[in-house]
C-alpha cells in the first residue's frame, strides 16, 4: 500500500465528521480540512487557543493494553483538555501519526475513528495533520479552540484566600496503569479509566462562569499541577486531605493515586473566597500566602508523575 | 536535571524572541506564550491557517549528518513552507520535542536557537510546545499562520491553459543527501542545501498577487508534488525538461534530483495564461486537460521520493 493510499484510507475515516448532516456545530469552522498543504479554520473570537502534545509508544501508552480506538480517543482527549483549562472551546485537531512497519491500515483505521469520536463530544474536528513512518507509534497532536468573546483562564490568577477546587476523577487512570503494570487484577473501571480518560470538558466554561482565577487540567498529578499554580501566582496552596475524595476501589495506594496520579484530566481551579461551587466542584483546599503546596499544613514529599523522566 | 529544569532552560531560549526589543512584526500577536495549559495567538483575519508534520530521526534528518542548529532550522521551514503555500504569512509555531535520554540540554537549546532563528526569518516565533522522552529525536511542528484577508490558495485551482512555474532550488536538498549517504565528496552547497534549506518564502503572497490559480511547496519531489495540483485540480501538467534549472554542481544525476528531490522547499504554482512572471519565477510547463503528469509530452516514470515508504 503506498504512502497516498494509506493516508486516503484514514482520512477516510474523518471525512464523513466533517461533511456529515447534524454534525458538530463547529464543522462550519472548517474552511480547508485535510487534503492540502494546510487547514483553515474560522477563529470568530480573532485569536485562537492552541496546544500541542507528542505521544510515545511504549512512553504514554502501550499497544498490549490499549486498542487504537483508545489510544486515539485518550490522544484526542489530553489535548482537547488542554484547550478547555484554557477557558476555551476546542475546535479542531491536527494529528501527526508516526507508523511502524507492523501498523495495519485497519488498526490505523480505528485509531482515526477514535480521534474523530473523543473530537466529536466537544463539537471538534480533525483538520489535518501527516502521516510518516517512525520506529514505534507516535502521535503529534495540535489542538485548537476558540474563547467566544473570553478572557483566556491562565495558570497564574490564584490569590490568598481564594478556594481551591477540583472537578472531574482523580487517581483512577494512575490506579489502573498500577493494575496493569504489575500484572494483577482489579476493577474493570480502573483499567478503562487509564485507557481511555473522561475529561469532564464542561469545567472550562463553568469556571469562566464561576469567577475562576485559575485553572489547570490534571495530568501531571493533582499535587504537580496545583504546584504550577502555586508558582505561576507566586502563592501557597495548602490542600486539606480531609477533603480529597478517595474511593475505595482505588485500593490501599489510593491516597497516593490521588495526589500523584495523572491522566484522568480532571481539573483544578481557584476561586474568590465566597463562591457558591455546584456540586460538580469540590472544595479541597485553600490558596495562602507563600510558597509550594502543602498537604495538612505539611510541605508535599511524594514524588510526582513525572512523563518525563520515568 | 528535572523536566522543569530542562524545559525552563529551552524555553529559555525563545523568551528573548518573544519580549525582546525591535523583534519581529508579529509579537504583538502572541497573547499567550508558552508555560500555561494552552498558547494564545490574535486572529486578526478571522481565520487561522494550520500545518503539522512529524519529523523522527533516522528518517528525516540524522544527529551524525546534522548538527542540532540545523535540525531546529529544517524542521520550522518545513512547516513555515506549509502556511506559505496556502497565501499565509507564518505567526506561529508548536513543538512537541521528544528527547532520548543521550541528548544533552545544550543540544536540545541549540535545536531551539535554529527553530527561534527560522521563524525569525519570517516574523514568527515559538508560542508553545512539549517535551517528553521518546526513543529517537522526534518533532512534532505545528506552524500557525494568518491569511491577512486573501483567499487560501489551493491545489486545486488549476486550469488548462494555465502556465505551471517553480521558484526556489530543486534537487539540491536531494543531491545533498546522496553524497551523504554514498560518503563521498561534493559541492558543499549541496550539503549544506540538505541540512537547512532555504524556502523563498516571500513566493506565497507574490503568487498571490501574481493571481496564481495553484501553489504547493515542493517536498515530495517536483512530479510528485505537480501530481498533488494536477489531481485536485482535474487536470494534467505537461512539463517540458528543456525549461528546468539543471546546474551542473548537481551532478551526473541532476535531472533526476530536479525531478524527485524533495526538501528544498521551493514552490510550485500554476498561473493564468499571459501572467507576466517576475525573473524569480521559472515557467516550466503548462496546464492542460487530462489527469497526471507528463514530461514533454510522456507519462513519467521515475521514482518519487517517499518519506513514508523509503
Amino acid at each position: 500500500m503506498s504512502e497516498f493510499e494509506f493516508i486516503t484510507r484514514i482520512t477516510g475515516r474523518l471525512s464523513r465528521t466533517i461533511n456529515h448532516d447534524g454534525g458538530p456545530i463547529v464543522e462550519g469552522l472548517v474552511e480547508i480540512g485535510p487534503g492540502d498543504d494546510a487547514a483553515v479554520l474560522r477563529t470568530p473570537d480573532g485569536r485562537v487557543v492552541a496546544s500541542s502534545d507528542l505521544l510515545i509508544e511504549g512512553r504514554h501508552f502501550r499497544r498490549d493494553w490499549s486498542g487504537p480506538y483508545d489510544i486515539g480517543r485518550k490522544a484526542a482527549a489530553q489535548n482537547l483538555a488542554d484547550v478547555v483549562a484554557m477557558g476555551g472551546r476546542p475546535t479542531a485537531l491536527l494529528v501527526g501519526f508516526g507508523v511502524p512497519a507492523d501498523i495495519d491500515v485497519a488498526w490505523a483505521e480505528r485509531l482515526y475513528d477514535g480521534l474523530r469520536d473523543e473530537c466529536a463530544v466537544v463539537g471538534a474536528v480533525v483538520a489535518g495533520g501527516d502521516v510518516v513512518r517512525a520506529p514505534v507509534v507516535t502521535l503529534g497532536v495540535t489542538a485548537l479552540g476558540d474563547l467566544a468573546g473570553r478572557a483566556p483562564l491562565r495558570r497564574s490568577g490564584a490569590r490568598p484566600g481564594d478556594v481551591v477546587a477540583v472537578r472531574g476523577r482523580l487517581g483512577y487512570a494512575a490506579a489502573g496503569l498500577d493494575l496493569l503494570t504489575r500484572g494483577v487484577d482489579g476493577p474493570a473501571e480502573l483499567i478503562a479509566a487509564h485507557r481511555r480518560p473522561r475529561p469532564p470538558y464542561e469545567a472550562g466554561e463553568e469556571a469562566v462562569r464561576l469567577g475562576a482565577t485559575a485553572l489547570i487540567d490534571v495530568s501531571d498529578g493533582l499535587i504537580q499541577d496545583l504546584g504550577h499554580i502555586a508558582a505561576a501566582g507566586g502563592v501557597r496552596i495548602d490542600v486539606d486531605s480531609a477533603a480529597l475524595p478517595v474511593p475505595a476501589e482505588l485500593g490501599p495506594d489510593g491516597l497516593r493515586f490521588v495526589l500523584t496520579g495523572g491522566e484522568d484530566h480532571g481539573f483544578a481551579g481557584t476561586f474568590p473566597s465566597g463562591t457558591t461551587l455546584p456540586p460538580e466542584w469540590r472544595a479541597i483546599g485553600r490558596v495562602t500566602a507563600g510558597a509550594g503546596v502543602t498537604l495538612d499544613g505539611r510541605p508535599h514529599e511524594l514524588t510526582a508523575w513525572d512523563h518525563f523522566l520515568d
